[in-house]
């Protein structure tokens, strides 16, 4: 157990706020205080946890030690605003934001940024997940260190830069990954083939990222420089510009990593 | 066992011929014989499944009831031809060439279409790989279904122009995807962090498209429509082009799939 943070309130109840609150929760750091300016999501998540459902964002501070904001970004100076000035430690959990932003306002101030996807109704193994802290001071970072390891097996301390690259490539590898997902069920969609016989192939293809590098891993028409199957996929895609345009750069994107080759 | 396959041989023997000659193989259907122009891909499969080398396509002809060819589309015509006449079954395993073009030559003809990813390297569980089959007659057709079934639990009959719509799909959410964790890899590679990170992310990312619709599982800055942190992301992303136009275009297409919907 952490010696200074006994107790956690949250400004925010979105899906990084509802996983964290269920965790720490769960790990005797109880959840005391949760805002959102919705209401309706932190009204769900306090009867979840056993909070209290704050009305103002100043009511945070008078029940916990610690103060998680997660918000989005450009919503985070407005609710730090109105939480400063506070003796209490504020954390945020965004993968953007410097700490030298806080500091200014806040004396004790750090980041925990835990690196998954995660949405409300999705179990997701929480030990797995790195936890990447950054700290106002040494003891701060300490105390993190030991609030985060005890709900994740993956705690590194990165500092503001990395954890901003970090957040950059989360976004192709998570983000963008699923918007290729979500472009091939609306292709089936319109063929009226079913999304689940693409399961199999995602999920090997996700797997096969962690055993190779993703270059070697690579396979397809545009690695295999296969011009008539990529002219014909650029002509069924005719009616969709957007997707045509997706299809042209992704490929032109794995051509240039294999040069001349030919495979 | 299908009535009128005994045996196989093989014209190609890169990923695809190689994962079905093992499997085939393993299950009782001997591969005898496989031709590549490059030999020696050829020399290490026909090595591992006990076949004999062919020097000439129409060796092969001579060395099985059923000749599957697997190469890239734009060389099909070509070995179709140097293996025409035939009284043999001939099977491609493509996903984007049309069953038409082969009845023309073959009379006994007809398609098996994995849909995955395969390395030669790599394990997969192949029971659970969708197969399509396609063929020129009914009763061939019966004979592909006994023999895609004897290493899929998954064998569906999809005509030309499903599997087509299907292949597409496949370069979205297969191909597209690995090389958006290609582009995560470089830019974690610039800052010196770890690829290994992402794992979890990449796997969580996989595991929701298959347990809820993608549209459902998006996150990220886009579908947050976080505008500031979508344009720091570009801003580090300008000493590439390639990169901040997939960056643009990728968050376009996240971004008119949720409307004026606030999140």
């Amino acid at each position: 157990m952490s010696a200074q943070i006994k107790s956690i309130s949250f400004a925010g109840a979105g899906n990084v706020a509802t996983h964290l609150a269920r965790a720490f929760n769960n790990e005797g750091y109880p959840v005391t205080g949760i805002y959102s300016p919705g209401m309706a999501s932190a009204t769900v998540l306090a009867s979840e946890v056993g909070a209290k459902v704050c009305t103002s964002i100043k009511e945070l501070d008078q029940l916990a030690d610690l103060i998680i904001i997660s918000v989005p970004d450009h919503a985070f100076s407005e609710v730090l605003e109105a939480l400063c000035p506070t003796q209490k430690i504020i954390i945020h959990t965004s993968g953007g934001l410097d700490l030298a932003g806080m500091r200014e306002k806040a004396a004790k101030c750090g980041v925990i940024y835990p690196l998954q996807t995660f949405s409300k109704n999705t179990v997701v193994n929480i030990k797995e997940v790195p936890f990447c802290i950054e700290a106002s001071d040494k003891e701060l970072l300490e105390e993190l260190h030991t609030l985060a390891s005890s709900v994740s097996d993956v705690v590194l301390e990165i500092d503001s830069e990395k954890r901003r690259v970090l957040h950059l490539s989360a976004v192709f590898a998570g983000n963008f990954s699923n918007n290729m997902y979500a472009v091939a069920a609306e292709i089936l969609k319109s063929a009226e083939l079913s999304f689940q016989l693409l399961h199999p192939l995602i999920l090997e293809t996700a797997r096969k990222a962690t055993l190779q590098a993703p270059l070697e891993a690579q396979t397809g028409p545009a690695r295999r420089k296969d011009h008539v199957t990529m002219e014909a996929h650029e002509t069924m895609l005719e009616k969709s510009d957007l997707y045509r345009q997706i299809y042209e750069l992704l490929s032109k994107s794995i051509q240039e990593n294999y040069g001349k080759e030919d495979v």
